[in-house]
């Protein structure tokens, strides 16, 4: 038992340096490539909202009917079959990374990873004790064999992958990668989680269907987000999972808010059913690769002889690996003293490294911004 | 290791009682006496809601700084100083009990509550792995002496409490038992979880200052809710804390949820400085003050031979005590077919016993509906 007056787990608490780097980067005239947040051009009027009062009072723990069946439609879309029943509202997706700890992991739990993968998963995945294995991740996704030899020798309990436009790469899985994936999962047996924020903010064609949809017999749990094409300020996402995970999820969600927010849920269905959904969806689509087109731009003209990386397909991150490696952490004081903010790359590497990489969000600055706080991030590497 | 594909603490997370029995009442002609929900005719509504554009947006992760202060004002007017800067907004009180069991409860941790107590914390608690020492509860609160010897038997780390109108019973302790209580607290340097979402709800005067505002050096969380006064549909409440549990309990908010809906946070804020809210709250207290008459007026033309029951003087329940024990689990279904629901008591008691208790909500239903209820209620307990 330990020593302090919290629990054990505490000491394993961090803080999410993203979010930390979010408040710093909200002083005036900061320009800020940190976060992931949409463009505020684009968020959807709030607007004189007409929430039936009904919507007031305690509701369902696993979310609206009609929004669960709305959700189900979409999955279908996607090429992901799963009825209403085994849809589960979420207050934000982070929520169903922590539903998704308690179900799995105790302390030592064995989980495999992409490296580098998104931050605050590893936030929870440490906070419950898990003990992460990471295998590299290439532009088409972990290489099959590698994640066989992973799963295998840690003797894994849970597999977490981003396949589509990865945070923080922006990677994408093609489709036979996401069979080959879905093979080795079969084969091993290990629980499948799914997180696919970023699947709708797809510049050249849309993704392939999930890893979830190709798996027979392997537990999955897939999740989704409301706030990248909708509204973050709602905090609502959602997940899906196969037959046997469902009871302990649901119960799981209960002791942890008992439902999501029933004003925010009648806003999502509102614009899930709205009938210019597809036509504003396709319009954010246009609007944010014309923003990466032009972040691109001023990378080239700034970075091109300090850094590398991959044109993202989609999402909202651009991914830079420095030639030059050297600690970002330690430079991110000055940059944010120069009025620029962005995400140094070792914190979403599981077992260290990483050195000289950084992650630059495109979608929230405006063009303006872009240009004037890509310029002094380049001075600055160059002193 | 756990045989199953779940973590060690799926095989103690059972279902809350209340909530299966609520979607059991949620059948058609079912008059519920089961759950705590407000009368639907005092929801505030929600109508034409003109929430700012920027709301849409990712926020802070402690919530609104409005809101925080508003919510710290409060405190303050009800005798707990606490600066805005350690209150914490949360998805709901359910999101507090979750987030303190992260703060303080491993495997074998003990936690002293009061026999019975809140469910919903119970099954939390058991989630998380705590051995719970239960003291038994009185009308005025637990018996000082007793809670001393309970927290250094078990060795506690933690000590939950429900003071004001408690859930389930509606015990209020009087100013005399919270010092006593607050000074046992500081002998055994137990930190306290005081969970309060009823103070609002006084029909004799209001309650007396938290138990938390006369501790001096033992550390403290202390949560209130919006759903019991406002909405609940906007899944909303906050915790307050001594300084020392503050930086661990906003990291694990972060981890959880990021942060609560801030749509939800502009209309609680709304709501909250609406130029009428001190009216609008008394007006609720004096309905809720009729219902409770009411309902008890027809207790005593159906149950006083049947069973006992204080009358509350606040809060949403009544407590009975059958004269002649038998299992209400028992004898729930046979209720529901007559189209009666209500909470057998067994389920609060974390040792077991209870036998021959309910719960009785009383704002739920209309008065034509209390009538109806509780003659099928009586008359079925006489067979």
């Amino acid at each position: 038992m330990s020593s302090s007056i919290f629990s054990e787990r505490i000491a394993r608490l961090r803080p999410s340096v993203v979010r930390e780097i979010l408040q710093a980067a909200q002083a005036p005239g900061v320009i800020s490539f940190a976060g992931g947040l949409p463009a505020p051009e684009w968020l959807p009027p709030l607007g004189e909202l007409a929430v039936p009062a009904a919507y007031g009072q305690y509701g369902p723990t696993p979310g609206e009917p009609a929004l669960r069946r709305a959700v189900s439609e979409y999955l279908a879309r996607i090429g992901l079959e799963c009825p209403a029943e085994r849809v589960l509202i979420l207050s934000g997706s982070q929520q169903g990374i922590d539903l998704t700890a308690k179900l799995f992991v105790d302390l030592g739990t064995a989980v495999v990873t992409e490296s580098p993968t998104y931050l605050a998963a590893l936030q929870v995945l440490d906070l419950f004790g898990a003990r992460v294995h990471a295998v590299p991740l290439e532009a088409q996704g972990i290489e099959p064999d590698a994640l066989g030899r992973a799963l295998s020798e840690s003797r894994a309990r849970l597999c977490y992958l981003n396949p589509t436009f990865q945070n923080p790469t922006g990677a994408l899985y093609d489709a036979d990668r996401r069979d080959a994936v879905a093979r080795v999962l079969e084969q091993s047996g290990v629980p499948l989680f799914e997180d696919d924020p970023y699947r709708e903010l797809a510049f050249d064609g849309p993704a392939p269907a999930p890893i979830a949809s190709r798996l027979r017999s392997t537990p999955w749990i897939y999740q989704g987000s409301f706030s990248k094409v909708f509204l973050p300020g709602i905090r609502l996402g959602y997940l899906a999972c196969s037959a046997e995970l469902w009871e302990p999820l649901e119960r799981l969600k209960q002791a942890s808010d008992l439902h999501s927010s029933r004003v925010g849920q009648w806003l999502a269905l509102s614009l899930l059913q709205a009938p210019d959904r597809d036509e504003r969806i396709a319009r954010l689509r246009a609007a944010y690769r014309a923003k990466r087109d032009a972040f691109e731009r001023e990378l080239a003209l700034h970075f091109a002889d300090l850094a590398e990386w991959r044109t993202p397909s989609g999402g909202l991150f651009f991914w830079l690996q420095l030639r030059q490696p050297r600690s970002l952490v330690e430079l991110l004081p000055a940059a944010l003293a120069r009025g620029v903010a962005f995400v140094p790359g070792e914190s979403f590497f599981p077992g260290g490294g990483g050195s000289g990489t950084l992650r630059l969000n495109f979608s929230n600055a405006s063009e303006s911004e872009m240009v004037e706080g890509l310029a002094r991030l380049a001075a600055l590497f160059r002193e």
